[in-house]
């Protein structure tokens, strides 16, 4: 089966989920920077949404790379990403409007577990219909910025337990973990692809 | 004429549905995690309409995966499904905000139906244009998942009819249906492709 | 230039606009089949909207199918027809919740209009660009419907104005005009790549 | 890497936002023309921001049409871009509903310039990347328009702080540079090919 409509489908969802979580913001009627400013923490969980929607098209973009073809449950274990990707637009604005209280701070850390939790299925799921392509099982390795961040976001769930504002700054901080390029990997690849002499790129 | 335009647009229309509803799921103004629990029949309609797109995308995937070409009557075979399927966020919407009771959920079924419908007059329009392409006629077979699908669509609305939350189950049932993997078929391609020797991958 | 792109962001842009119309079928609070009922004009112009912008799409890519190469002004002139096309669905939503009255009617109907005349733009564009090109100017020929199309919506403009609903059927007939299977059009174009021994299929 | 998906991503970004914009032009309860009068500001200025989103799609596509392959950090500096994109819908209601008042009209001009900024990014990325690729680096040139943009940008805020009309007329006026057609690029594009003898188109 192949891969390149899976791709095109998730492109989409990703493009609207990224997109809509700024309907959010909602207009403020009074033409003033003052009626701005109870925005900030809207804008703030946007933000940070933006960027960890923006890692997962990323990541799913360089996986998609390294692999071939795609099977039924590849299908399936995509469409559950897919589905805790799209509630969190949901969780951001919950999180937003309510300035970071303790609880829509735990459920957003709730979604970015699950979401983590289905991308390393997917990873695994990859690998065991490539089972031979050592390109794609070499790129990702022992995934272990993957396993740290489902570690960081369990952490961050139960900060958040305490004091919301700490659970929040473990997630940014798992953002900025996977903001600094990992070279090695990419690295990886292109030396795997030259090895390989991988003619056709997809 | 090429399929690559209309695989596209499908594609983009059953992305937009499957992210769109989430829309429903409307922020809780108030930051515990009660505020969330009116909104279970909601989540629950939504996890469910999730899958029957997943469902739909996946199946209309693998078909026009066995699919060379497209004629005019095709495209608008299409754009009548993608009609149907557009209803789904409006019928989940209105099962979930009014706890599965009658009208919505019979609403609902008959939306299933009127796309499971849309879909089968879509199936028999690609095997009429390709008439003489085994590899589509032998993949579909006798659609009879497709079949069973319909009647139980209205089985399901006619209990809902007595009892809505007996009706919702029949949904669920032909949803589970869907996911447990035909792998008859699936193996039915591939091996049509290699006794045929289709050289390029579409 | 390629016209892959211009394909692919016409295709997005349109799947949404034939989606987003939905979300103005407000979910009813109440779960009867009477609080239906009222949606009927909305759904009816839904409806009417769907098809108009499905034929849009699909006289869009049977054309962009015949063309081999785009210009700058190719782009902005399809820009153009999709700005018009983006306003369907604000005039959609105007005439169904106020029942076909005379103002949105004759709304509805400029729109169509000038979405109309951006398409023959840009199919004089398009032609101007090619030139030599006899598949695109062949295949388009004349533009019989197209212009018969522009001078019934003024028709339709000027009916509404007395009787809305007289306005209203004219709109539904051009609809049916288009549903019309043209077979001399796509004869022409198989005909001719048969003739120019067209080798790649865009 | 390749630029394939990045290009149907950002494509699937920007058609949101060109589409979603249109939501913001709410559906007058009024069934007379009058009742459309309120909206003109709201029109004004989704037609200003519909042109702005069309010159980055253009622009985005010309550019990318030149680029051979994107790294890691391109598809950050696309993201920066995409993200100061997402925001226009926001200040372009906030900007219409409030008849172009002085705050919305800068914070107008801050995402524009914020976008025009991140795109000037993303074009340095690309040239650090293709060093020796001369048919980018030339195409580009020295990216006068870019920087014109961003100074009138500026000076638009500025003149907006006294009188919000003249900042938009800036704003216009911009637009309008980059609607006229920059013929000597699009030869430069061309000529470069040539020499080049490009086989593969992308």
């Amino acid at each position: 089966m192949n891969k390149n409509r899976l791709e095109a489908f998730s492109d989409g969802v990703i493009a609207i989920i990224i997109t809509i979580m700024v309907l959010e913001l909602k207009v403020p009627h009074n033409p003033s920077f003052q009626a701005l400013w109870p925005l900030w923490p809207v804008f703030m969980s946007y933000v940070l949404s933006f960027i960890y929607v923006g890692i997962y098209w990323n990541n799913h973009h360089h996986m998609m790379h390294a692999v071939k073809e795609v099977s039924g449950g590849v299908l399936w274990a995509n469409l559950h990403l897919l589905f805790w990707l799209s509630l969190i637009p949901f969780v951001t604005a919950w999180m937003g409007e309510n300035h970071f209280e303790t609880a829509p701070t735990i459920a957003y850390g709730f979604v970015l577990f699950m979401a983590a939790s289905a991308y390393s299925l997917l990873v695994r799921r990859l690998i065991a219909h490539h089972g031979k392509n050592t390109t794609l099982a070499d790129a990702i390795g022992d995934d272990r910025k993957g396993k740290i961040s489902i570690v960081l976001y369990l952490a961050g769930i139960a900060l958040a337990w305490f004091a919301a504002w700490a659970g929040f700054l473990v997630y940014v901080g798992v953002a900025v973990m996977w903001l600094i390029p990992d070279r090695r990997i990419e690295q990886k690849v292109v030396e795997e692809e030259r090895e390989e002499g991988e003619g056709a790129p997809s």
